[in-house]
């Protein structure tokens, strides 16, 4: 099995409240105490977690960053869904849904930062390619605020596969690009839809543009031309919440 | 005069493009030769602005950090805007303005991602607290994709004492409060709309959220209740933009 160190006080906290991971034992810097880490410590005691008590240099040492907030803990690997179960997810009488795929978004700051909003709107899942993408590593758990811990996610082989998969199964497919002179705001994004983000650098690829249904853009002015992907990704999957909710 | 050394490619090359600061000396590491270094070497050969190749050690010393990316230069510090400046901007008969006022957001990232996603929506200006509120620093601009180059920023002593001249000028102000129950979907962000947003801990201040017109939160479904402040921010401002330019 696949363990790893999660570290940060909203990974483990969230971890041990989704009850996905299974949790071999918790390391944690003595002199911190707060709110949240009690509740941390009574969570481990209650699931009969073993708690360490560690020096902040190994835990630095363990976690392999310093951005360990006092906290750490010893975890099977991130539980992934299968694209199946995020696909087939919704009832078919129950029309509206939402997913998010990110294609070439390498930075663990971004995609968790995508992971937080998205869990936040609702969406059914996140799918994110196995070669053109961070792994969802404790890294990103960090940057999702522990979002990650909730979030159903598959990592897929092949994004075009994949698109004519959802296609097949009545979903629309929705790419974000700059270049495209289409508002999100004029695009309809009710009924099932999945909405393709790319990195900021180069955007989604070529040919995953190409499979997409349509393409979209967030209107900007100004004379710096970019938002941030997670803020225009952000954009995106609260204005397709907002038509497929409220109008 | 005050100051201070601008760091990484994005800062050094808008801060040129905006033609707002005095540029005494633009620093560069001289490996790095990239398309937008090459405009901003010739751009600061067009304005007679003395380069200066330098070692990395040299400009981490220098810029305090070494996210610099190669490119450094010594400017003179923010130019700030009056608040008179950023009220009084709109023509009477144009009645869709936007503002953004942040309170209590003490991290540069976050304030930075706001004025980039700001600076993209279109908003007449920014206002922060001299008090409450990170500075708009180099490391700012950093954050910002050098956005903080173009945006017209205020700092002011008394939050509260602006709120008031706002709402005597005839701006309605909005607070975003996450216990809220108005939805920012269906509340009114069309004319004159000032926008307030707290920082991630606490929120703004309690005088401030009181002498807010109204507050407003965005719907948040899931298990982790919390968008990312510049996040939550930035999908606040595009609603006032979606609300002011297309319906």
């Amino acid at each position: 099995m696949k363990k790893e160190i999660l570290f940060g006080i909203n990974p483990v906290l969230e971890a041990l409240n989704a009850g996905r991971r299974i949790f071999f034992e918790v390391y944690i810097v003595k002199k911190k105490i707060s709110e949240r880490l009690e509740r941390m410590l009574a969570l481990s005691k209650e699931k009969k977690i073993p708690v360490q008590g560690v020096e902040p240099s190994q835990l630095k040492s363990l976690a392999g960053t310093d951005q360990h907030q006092g906290v750490g803990a010893l975890t099977s690997g991130f539980p992934l869904s299968r694209i199946s179960d995020i696909i087939d997810s919704g009832q078919p009488e129950d029309t509206n849904h939402l997913l998010l795929l990110v294609d070439n978004v390498m930075d663990p700051h971004n995609l968790g930062a995508l992971i937080r909003t998205a869990l936040c709107v609702g969406v059914d899942g996140i799918i994110i390619p196995k070669d053109r993408s961070v792994p969802p590593t404790p890294a990103v758990s960090k940057a999702s605020a522990g979002a990650l811990e909730h979030i159903r996610l598959a990592r897929i082989t092949n994004m075009v596969t994949t698109i004519k998969t959802l296609k097949e199964k009545g979903w629309w497919v929705a790419g974000m690009e700059i270049a495209s002179n289409k508002s999100i705001f004029l695009s309809d994004l009710t009924g099932r839809l999945a909405i393709i983000i790319g990195g900021e650098e180069k955007g989604m690829r070529p040919l995953v543009k190409k499979h997409c249904d349509f393409l979209m853009s967030i209107p900007q002015k100004g004379p710096v031309n970019s938002l941030n992907a997670s803020v225009a990704g952000a954009v995106a999957m609260y204005e397709a919440f907002r038509q497929q909710h409220l109008c």
